[in-house]
């Protein structure tokens, strides 16, 4: 834990700040800075488009969904091994706007900076730059620049470029470009995949400028989608004789706006940007919807599309924020904001897409979707924003035919196996002990979705699309295991790897077992609702799975009989049957710059034969399903599992938080917490550049709701089990409930309950059943 | 078993003949009739050089340990997985001899074939083809041709081409070629693998040709090894008028001889052929070596090097021949003779060498080394031929370095740890599940060291390399499992995997434990022998190796504590501790066509998850160490793994025969002797033109010496157990001794026991000890 880390931004409970700006860091601030919503992703890049190498700035422009994919060798190929690759590409970029005054170009690291600010207004959803420079030949000049990925417009990123000339009268020139000369940076962000994409892998079908407007639109080499994006320009000055003149060249177009400038006098440019993509439409709409899109932009005006930014930002705060004071309060307030931002910016939103473990903040992990979407994001949308959930639950079904496939390629007659890593529901791990063998993803798939059904009582997705998830990916669960004589007849699930990455091929891992149990009750619950309340669309899902009835008997043995490692003399549940046997881990034994990068600096059998723990496995499981486990028991593990966990995945220390709050270890709940607020503000895994942790970020919203305050859902009860951190003075946070919303303040001495939306609420608050009858009413629990 | 499989070739006990030439069998018939001393290796290719494609054949010239790496690319690499491939590289070709008599070429697809023979002269180590052929014209001839690769000159290869005009007289014109456009045929041999070497890798240095002979000499790409070869041309004939004449192109040269025939006259070409590489002299020295060796073999000429070779086999064949005699017995007895006459032909001699897999005979599996040297073939040499044994030993211990160096990879801070597949000593398995995981290696060559030891006495080698390869071995072992409390304190081993390869990154695997303990025992004795016997020697020994007594300690504790799988209910070893908790396998579900070839078919969690078995594995632990067991253990063991063992590796079938014969199993180790014996012969899996199965055909010795006769040098002692088998008179078989030679008997009844060499001899005969106190004493024991 690194609480002792210094904070890069200075501490503010609404923006991030940045007031100098220093190619060092070039890297990670395009990733702090970076904007999305959820379609659309541009790093924070600058305007100036400044020539930086691999190492130090990465200009990266992206749509969800969007891929290219490259032939992978392998040493040795298995059956089964995905023959393609998946990498959300890097796209063309619009951004670029250099400024000339007076033929000077305007460049932050010449002539003098008098002033200078970026800033991340994360309660408006818009990145702003202000400065004051002085060119090399002592012409001053304010630059107002502000950017926005719109959330009202999917398809529209937009610049407000403001200068203002202070001390002198002359030619004031922008010139915009599109550049689509552009590659990957795979090498560096993803240096383990020998796979590409290397080099420009668009071919450019067609590039054109006119007086307004440029216009690009290519093919993927491989996997042959279309991309489409272009640009619109507009001056707003009071003298608006303006100048034009356009250059295409074969992979990139410039646009030049000349106008005369007055000292005093403000110029702006207001540049529209739209994306789409075949993936959206027919190609051959392409081109006109980007052309219609950029003009109802242009007439909508930046500032109109600001203020709906706000709009809509003010109404996701409205129900997501998480409001704290006290000590320490300010800077943990801003690491959760700029979480909750983030996550905001990363989800998916069409049922087509998902949400990259990176959000579309940078190249990392190819951008590919995982678990994280399901058991650290979705939750927090669940509660907050349950459409958004939905959506990512939908884009799961849409590949539910892709998840079959997969499952008849891994053996099984029947069901959908989910895969570990994904953009176009395909398989895309290539190395499968840390990939394709994580079936959990199918429980974890399983417990998101009931998780949204209970807290939002949304039974027709149950019947609509539910019901089948859950009976798909139970089936899976009912053929990779067997009842084995040798362990009483349990049910084992042999040769898995769980969600600890250190600990690869095992035997009955505890939280696969666990949440496949889980599972196939959540779909034997399923097969009884459909059966008794939709007898007609279950007898066509019936017919459409070739589901019958004799695979409920054997799911019930299964759940009834499911085999839990245990060890009599910790009492606890060893990860897996052969935990217990490896080597003891000396940590001393690892240079210090080794420790977070084991599989970079060591044979992966020396990792899985000792025996720790990269993340939190076991104590995920009785983290979601608490409610089987007795306080005691979750103790006892916890202080074990505490023993031998590294932590070395950003997508664990949140969840020791959690627990430890439900066993009374609030120090540590604490310290915990604190690390992953700001884990990526501060980027204390040093890799921040590559892409943001959304599953951290996500983490540290289910930390305060689910840790401190206790909020779980479970069997349709929505349960509280509030505390107060001593040095705070109090928190609060709202959640949507089965139509309802409700505030929770938790201060000294009590827990404030206040019915904001709805008209009743029932829930309970350590076991103890509380109703609120009415909108607007409170009930306040002593703690 | 495919005991009903119909022979190929007309049963004959010292002979494989193929008595028509046919285009469809073509390739597997290449390795057949493939020549080899162990350096040079050529496949049974012609020498009209017939245009085959990639699937009807492959022209081979293969030089022990010459190799060509290429860059391995990995869909995710892992921390030290190879680098680089190494490739058994197919060398420039030679042997090419087309013939012309008056300008028709002679082609056995063209004209008639009036008779055919082509004959593996398995006594005499000569490749002999006998044909008469009518010309399209009408002309007849005979030919004779007859080729050896040269145990008494390594670097030699011979050919004798006598033509006899038989309805006729005119000119006879011999092309001889030699051809440098050669590559390997990657993707038929090893299509699994995906780096090469594709196309030719051979840059040419120099190529000339004159009026007697041809002369290459070419540097390969990758690995910088250099390769020199020759031929050198000599016609004899009463009418020694020849006419020759040379064609260099850029990768081949031609040498043109011409001769008047005449009607009943014989004309012989008599060629050698000679090849040398960078590994065995300066580069600079290969062109006067190769010119001298030839110039030797010539003055010698090919008479007199076929009577050299038939005194090598002869000598070879005096001792290491098995004699059987009774029903079925023909076809056995060839069976056996073809497997050890290519044993023989396959191991490196020179200490730098080893023995692939397949020999010398093709390029499956790239032709690395694998444990099939010391677990099946190095027993055959240490009791017929220990100088090779030794050699083999001493190409493991000349590559210490490198298995020192692969230990630290793994994360071993002492110690080595052997490769699981290599040319040149490093590790080449690209995926480690399956390779670097075998940890057993390292307890294979210990055991392999230890039975050498015991069997010839050779103390020597024991103190100048044993001790320290038993030491560097052992050490691995004391480091890679700890002390698991919750089994007792007991040793374990986790994330390993056995020699079975469907059960991958196991805990525990029975074999891999026992073996492990075993090479720690050996390691014990060698130190407790050294210390006692040659303590400066053992000084020296520990200052090099930083070895301190407190290893000792450490060893002997986990001897004694060494942990193994055990099942109550069946009272068996699991073949490790997650067997029993496995999917019970279901034959049926897997279509017929797929049922040998699992991996190419089904995904590595698809198999891993099946209980059951690829091959020998606890099985093969236990006949090794069967002093260590009751015959009802085994016995239990046996039945058990008999249900679960798919015999899908040509290493199974020949163990679990000679297991049988331990537990009084005669009829079953009958069958599973008798498809050992004919498996390469009559092609049983379908792959033999990939090359041998080496492993296999040594474990048909093993099959008769250690399985009928019940073999064993245990604690260095001599056991026997004989048995007949009821449809045989009788069959005899040779061992030496520490500097005996026993001929061993066995018959209706009796066994009866010579000591042809040597003056005393003591063993055992089903526990009971015999001396034989003089040479030609014998000793009878009723059976």
């Amino acid at each position: 834990m690194r609480l002792d880390k210094k904070a890069i931004y200075p501490i503010q409970e609404w923006d991030i700040t940045e007031d100098k700006f220093d190619r060092k860091h070039n890297y990670r601030n395009e990733t702090t800075f970076s904007l999305s919503n959820g379609y659309i992703g541009t790093r924070g890049t600058f305007e100036e488009a400044y020539a930086f190498d691999i190492d130090t700035g990465l200009e990266g422009n992206f749509v969800n969904g969007f891929y290219e994919r490259e032939k992978i060798r392998y040493g040795e190929a298995n059956f089964g091994s995905p023959l393609f690759s998946q990498s959300l590409l890097n796209l063309p970029n619009l951004k670029e706007t250099k400024l000339y005054i007076d033929g000077e170009e305007f460049d932050m690291e010449q002539g003098t900076m008098e002033d200078y600010q970026r800033t991340l207004h994360m309660k408006d959803g818009v990145l702003e730059r202000k400065m004051v420079w002085r060119s090399p030949q002592g012409k001053r000049i304010k630059i107002e620049i502000k950017r926005l990925v719109s959330f009202e417009m999917k398809n529209i990123m937009s610049i407000s470029y403001e200068v203002t000339p202070m001390n002198f009268s002359g030619e004031i020139r922008f010139v915009s470009r599109l550049q689509a000369d552009v590659e990957n940076h795979t090498r560096k962000t993803n240096p383990i995949v020998d796979y590409g994409p290397f080099g420009r892998k668009l071919e450019p079908e067609k590039l054109f400028g006119d007086e307004k407007r440029l216009y690009y639109k290519g093919i993927t080499q491989n996997s042959r989608l279309t991309v489409a994006c272009g640009s619109a320009h507009k001056i707003v000055s009071e003298d608006a004789v303006v100048e034009t003149s356009t250059e295409v060249g074969e992979l990139d177009a410039a646009l030049t706006l000349k106008i005369t400038g007055c000292e005093g006098k403000k110029i702006t440019l207001e540049k529209m940007i739209c994306y789409s993509t075949s993936l959206d439409m027919a190609e051959e709409k392409l081109e006109t919807f980007v052309e219609q899109t950029l003009y109802a932009a242009e007439e909508k005006g930046y500032l109109k599309l600001e203020q709906a930014q706000k709009r809509y930002m003010q109404s996701f705060w409205n129900v997501a924020d998480i409001e704290i004071r006290g000590e320490e309060s300010a800077s943990l307030q801003q690491g959760i904001r700029f979480n909750l931002f983030h996550v905001l910016q990363s989800a998916g939103r069409d049922g087509r897409t998902g949400m990259g473990a990176k959000g579309l903040s940078g190249e990392g992990y190819e951008g590919h979707y995982f678990w994280d979407t399901e058991m650290y994001v979705l939750p927090v949308f669940v509660y907050t924003e349950p459409e958004v959930a939905r959506k990512l639950l939908d884009f799961r079904y849409s590949t539910l035919d892709q998840a079959r496939a997969r499952a008849r390629i891994l053996g099984h007659e029947k069901g959908a196996l989910y895969p570990w890593r994904t953009i176009n529901g395909e398989e895309a791990s290539t190395y499968y002990p840390l990939g394709t063998a994580q079936y959990h993803i199918n429980a974890d798939i399983a417990y998101a979705l009931s998780l949204y059904l209970q807290v939002t009582g949304d039974t027709g997705y149950l019947k609509e699309k539910g019901a089948e998830m859950f009976i798909e990916t139970a089936r899976v669960w009912a053929d990779v295991g067997s009842f084995a004589k040798n362990k009483d007849g349990k049910y084992c699930i042999c040769c898995v790897t769980g969600p600890d990455e250190y600990n690869v091929l095992v035997d009955n891992n505890f939280y696969t077992n666990l949440m496949a149990r889980e599972n196939l009750k959540d779909a034997v619950a399923a097969v009884a609702y459909l059966s008794e309340k939709e007898p007609e669309l279950f007898e066509r899902l019936k017919e459409k799975l070739g589901f019958s009835e004799d695979e409920l008997e054997l799911w019930k043995r299964i759940i009834d009989n499911m085999y839990f490692p245990y060890d009599e003399e910790r009492d606890v549940y060893p990860m897996d049957d052969g935990f217990m046997m490896r080597k003891p881990w000396d940590e001393s034994k690892i240079p210090e710059e080794k420790r977070a990068w084991l599989y970079e600096n060591y044979h992966p059998l020396f990792i899985m034969r000792h025996r720790m723990s990269k993340q939190a496995d076991a104590i995920l499981g009785m983290y979601l399903h608490s409610n089987l486990f007795e306080e005691d028991e979750i103790r006892r593990n916890y202080d074990f599992y505490q023993e031998v966990t590294l932590h070395h995945s950003s997508l664990s220390t949140c969840i020791f938080g959690i627990v430890a709050c439900d066993i009374g270890y609030y120090d540590e709940a604490y310290r915990y917490f604190a690390e992953s607020a700001r884990m990526d503000l501060d980027d204390h895994h040093n890799n921040f550049y590559a892409g943001i942790h959304a599953a951290n970020m996500a983490g540290t919203w289910q930390a305060i709701v689910n840790g401190f305050a206790g909020v779980r859902c479970q069997q349709s009860a929505l349960k509280f089990k509030p505390w107060l951190p001593k040095r705070w003075e109090r928190y609060s946070f709202k959640m949507r409930f089965r139509g309802s919303l409700l505030k929770v303040e938790v201060s000294k001495g009590q827990a404030r309950f206040v019915l904001e939306e709805g008209d009743s609420i029932r829930f309970f608050i350590s076991g103890k059943e509380v109703m609120i009858h009415e909108k607007g009413g409170e009930y306040i629990e002593k703690i």
